[in-house]
């Protein structure tokens, strides 16, 4: 089996992993813009061959693992060159501009829309780790128009690497994500950049920071790379939680002059419900993997 | 030596625990308005006895860990009722009021006024745990206006269970550490509310959450009771950070609807300078802990 994967960033590389764990035989290559990222990832033996796009009619499996931007550019370019029995993922985080890159292409059958919820903070080859899947949620859009051999391998492929799986069109998986991940990077890195423009002339002020502070501005160490493509794809969607998020610091701030802290107390009371919120996620997500 | 801890959550809790791992002759007091707190703290062995106020005239070391509007109410009259060698130390999130309730107390001299940065989102007794402070930060306020041989004591200690010192005055450390601590906290409680609204109509959204999320929605935890007083105490300095993070997001929004992809990236790549920032002051913070 000849697995292709195109970009050995932190997904594309923790996906070759368990794909090469799962199945002795399969032969990954790797396909990256980046020369470094390629020999790192022959290294670090994410990979078993470098190669080219002319290669990819010899596919089985072709992962895409790019910023968003470039897989709208390059999926129906990959969908020309595979043959007829190849399946193609995609692993973005927005989903519709994606799909409507190759919504009347006649390979669209050999093509699986998913958004794999795992990134972290960090990117590149060296991010790359067996397992990182386990229990996380992958969403899968417009899984009716791939070829139904096709979506059972995947699927069996993505329970046997721990994977929860959501179905769901692509507009609400934009929608959605807006408020549940692309939200919070806006908050962390308006946050660190609030905090570093202080800093300027108060160098020692980081000392102050402990752990919550680490916590609130993890995301803001994300990759400008990944992340402005997916703001441009996600802008209609992602203006609204913004705007609400924005109008909540406004009523806080007013809150705060009037010195109202009874209702500064309610806030927060009400907010402390996240808790239950997530853990009832934990637990679902453990039960959904037979734990 | 007789230890009284007024207040038995993550932080009083956890100092127990320490000085009685340092100190195997300490007697540990407890003193807590919550009597399921107390009988909690008693029964997870972090004090040996409960008392209350009118048994403070024996104490060797007293150790405030209270919310901060309570601890400018109790601390005049806990100094009133101590001995004269007795050391009493807070450790509010908020030093100007605080060292203000005492500025002119007879006994000024006998009080130490602490911020071990060491706090999490859970709280009570059983968030108390050994070893919570090392590498953390303490900051000390006012120091000269401890007595000399009580700051030795104290010090000592702080030294003994890993903490790294940091001296400041009370209104530069409510300044800073409104960017470093309380913007993060409001960050995140205004965070969890937009997406908790949100929900209200699409509960299954939280299934989409990944670890981005949950980190910056971490300190959405955080207890009322706790940072409804810090937010009152440190209003001024406050609305600063406050105003520029909604400044800072609303200039984000803004780059967004003129499609300013570039300047996006930009403000992205300028805050990722948060990743050496924090990687140097854990490597200061663990060089000064002799590691």
């Amino acid at each position: 089996m000849n697995v292709f994967v195109i970009g050995l960033g932190l997904i594309g590389g923790s996906l070759a992993l368990d794909l090469k764990a799962i199945n002795s035989r399969a032969t990954i290559f790797g396909i990256d813009t980046n020369d470094l990222h390629l020999e790192k990832a022959l290294e670090l033996g994410l990979i078993d061959e470098k190669a080219a796009f002319e290669d990819l009619s010899q596919a089985d499996w072709v992962i895409l693992a790019i910023p968003v931007d470039k897989m709208t550019e390059v999926l129906p370019q990959i969908l020309n060159g595979i043959k007829d029995e190849a399946i193609v993922l995609d692993v973005g985080s927005t989903k519709e501009q994606i799909c409507k890159s190759v919504e009347n292409h006649p390979k669209r059958r050999n093509f699986m829309a998913a958004h794999p919820i795992a990134g972290t903070e960090f990117s590149g080859p060296s991010a790359a780790q067996r397992g990182l899947f386990i229990g996380k949620t992958n969403i899968i859009c417009e899984v009716e128009k791939t070829a139904s051999s096709l979506q059972q391998k995947a699927l069996r492929f993505f329970n046997d690497i721990g994977m929860h799986i959501r179905y769901m069109d692509p507009k609400s998986h934009d929608k959605h994500i807006a408020y549940v991940s692309h939200l919070s990077h806006i908050s962390s890195f308006m946050l660190g950049k609030t905090v570093i423009e202080k800093e300027k002339n108060e160098r020692d002020i980081f000392d102050m920071a402990g752990s919550g502070f680490e916590s609130t501005v993890r995301l803001a160490k994300s990759s400008p790379s990944m992340w402005t493509p997916i703001f441009k794809q996600n802008k209609e969607e992602l203006l609204k939680p913004l705007s609400e998020y924005i109008d909540n610091l406004n009523r806080f701030k007013e809150l705060l002059e009037n010195d109202d802290f009874e209702a500064i107390y309610a806030e927060m009371e009400q907010t402390n419900r996240i808790k239950e919120i997530l853990e009832g996620i934990n637990l679902k997500k453990e039960r959904s993997n037979g734990k």
